[in-house]
């Protein structure tokens, strides 16, 4: 962190937040302080009227994980770390958690490297865009440390044998290999990332905001139920969704082939 | 609809089903007619000795959704629509479950394009082949209506962040997205497209069709299950399998290397 | 078997055992001696210090399913083969359920052909290294005895509709598909098989053992948990990690990039 910066900067672009981890001396390193500027960001986009957010990085690499110098310093606490290196992942795993609770969509901006606790928190975001030559690794096995926690988002995000595959060897892929996988969604050239990256978040953006906000809350909540109770939810959630003057509006716009008004 | 034609048609194939949605001028809207129609034509099917259905379509679209017009007239009624709206969801997710549902192996046979709830239709049936240039979508969102109920199909056949991707930003993938990320199985030619799955249809019609029915049953039942339970119920299965006397001859026909018997 | 030898034999390479199917005059067929000698052999295996398991094959290929001959055989018993057949299958499926239990990353090593119960073997194993060539079905369907037990485990490794269309129609993929699919991890050359393997398994029992078993551990263990019980199950397991004297070195040593002492 430049001396003065905060850790953790925003954008507002319209109704696009624009979240950029500031951190690059340390590879943007998930810190207690780094972890508790991101979570208190969400909640301050939750409670605004933004429609989309965007979590990128400033630096070489997007995010490589925890920060491993304040995990070792913990070390010398009375119990040697212990209750300081659970409060961290008790953080961390609130703050991810976070993400798809969001009620708006959330979208990685990705270079560099996004490894171990980086690699899940692309995961943890509902869409990814990535530069070329971006590579992605859950490799704390290599200082002994397996990824535990950064699995999670993995192993629901790409199949369970590629998943395990990068958590025991420590090896990498590339972004074309994650997009395969269903990792990420978009790969561009590094120097149009922010743009598009931005103009995703724009096109979301343009949608009609309620609907987007209770279909990321319906995808979210039907994922893991049986198909009835799924079906018997988001039944729900399209009736619910055919109540909203704006959509009879967007539905009749569509019937009339015009834009709709939804000003 | 041209006048007098049904809005379902039937064709029997020997063992092979064929059911073709006929009413191209609105492309094939799942409306409260078309929808019982097929519900209706299900059961026929379940309670036929038929081997194996195609769901096919008439015209340039395959399917492309429920039908606005309807959906939008029943807002006059007292209650602006809710018991239509709520009649037809629960209909249109009553349909879509018998489909796994069904003794038979169902396959979609996709051309043009298949969105929204045209596009859980393809993903309700076991298998799909599709013709080359067909464009699979969930752009409900696009018109205000996100499409909660076609999701449970979508995210439950195709990686969660590429599903929720066409859900937030109501873009189309092609055939070969759809066949990477395993919402089809087969690509052709479109003026192949009938035969082409017709061949498939017919291949599977070739199996004993008792070792096909316990199968896809026990496909479905055991999916989602802990593989404890899983393999409990399985195993209750291939057991159940074994007592058949045509896999008896079938087995024994493998080892003595000639056809089976299975007249 | 040659008159004399093992039905499986074993290798021990330093850290690493490679236990052989030894049967290639009946495609190493997972009869109940093969089965009851994998059991025994996994469970040395479980307690003895080997860090990675490969599981290969003798001949041209992997493992054809289980031994027809056998389970044709058992129909002259006073039930009709019902005790046998139901005590092969649960041997089997308890047998399969060892290798995602075992402490050790466990690989399937894999030409020819993994079909059936094969095919079962491969998918049940942690990861496998297939050679170029290699062909996988679960074709049982074909001779009438639909793969039910076999799919319990492919299901859960590839997409369900990729899954289901082997299911039914008795085709084969060969190992770019299989890999496309996340069957398999990496293909090479028929004769680089072994060395290849061989060279994944030595990278996995390079890193630190302990970290390693309990990431294994963790892995299955989150499967199918909602993710916040996935979070509090693996946050206990990192923080259990961040105990290890090795891991504090390994962490260490990064920080000061030099290599970790764990002799």
């Amino acid at each position: 962190m430049t001396h003065g910066e905060p850790l953790l900067q925003r954008e507002d672009h319209g109704p696009v937040v624009r979240l950029i981890l500031n951190s690059p001396q340390n590879h943007n390193a998930l810190s207690v302080a780094m972890i508790a500027a991101l979570s208190e960001a969400l909640d301050a986009v939750a409670a605004s009227p933004a429609r989309v957010l965007i979590i990128a990085a400033r630096g070489k690499a997007f995010c490589a994980g925890h920060d491993l110098r304040e995990i070792q310093s913990a070390r010398s606490d009375a119990d040697d770390g212990r209750a300081a290196h659970e409060r961290l992942f008790a953080a961390c795993a609130e703050m991810m958690q976070k993400l798809p609770a969001l009620p708006q969509p959330v979208i990685a901006e990705v270079q560099g490297i996004a490894t171990a606790a980086g690699c899940q928190l692309v995961a943890s975001c509902d869409l990814a865009v990535a530069a070329e030559g971006t590579r992605f690794g859950v490799n704390g096995v290599n200082i002994g440390l397996f990824c535990a926690t950064p699995m999670v988002a993995l192993s629901r995000a790409i199949p369970p044998r590629a998943a395990f595959e990068l958590l025991v060897t420590g090896d990498f892929i590339d972004a074309a290999r994650a997009h395969e996988l269903g990792l990420i969604n978009r790969i561009c050239r590094p120097e149009a990332l922010a743009d598009q990256t931005m103009a995703l978040a724009r096109q979301i953006a343009s949608k009609l905001p309620e609907a987007v906000r209770l279909g990321k809350r319906a995808f979210h909540a039907q994922n893991g139920m049986a198909p009835p109770e799924a079906y018997a939810a988001t039944g729900r959630v399209i009736c619910e969704n055919l109540t909203l003057p704006a959509t009879a509006e967007g539905i009749q716009a569509f019937l009339e082939k015009r834009p709709p008004d939804w000003a």
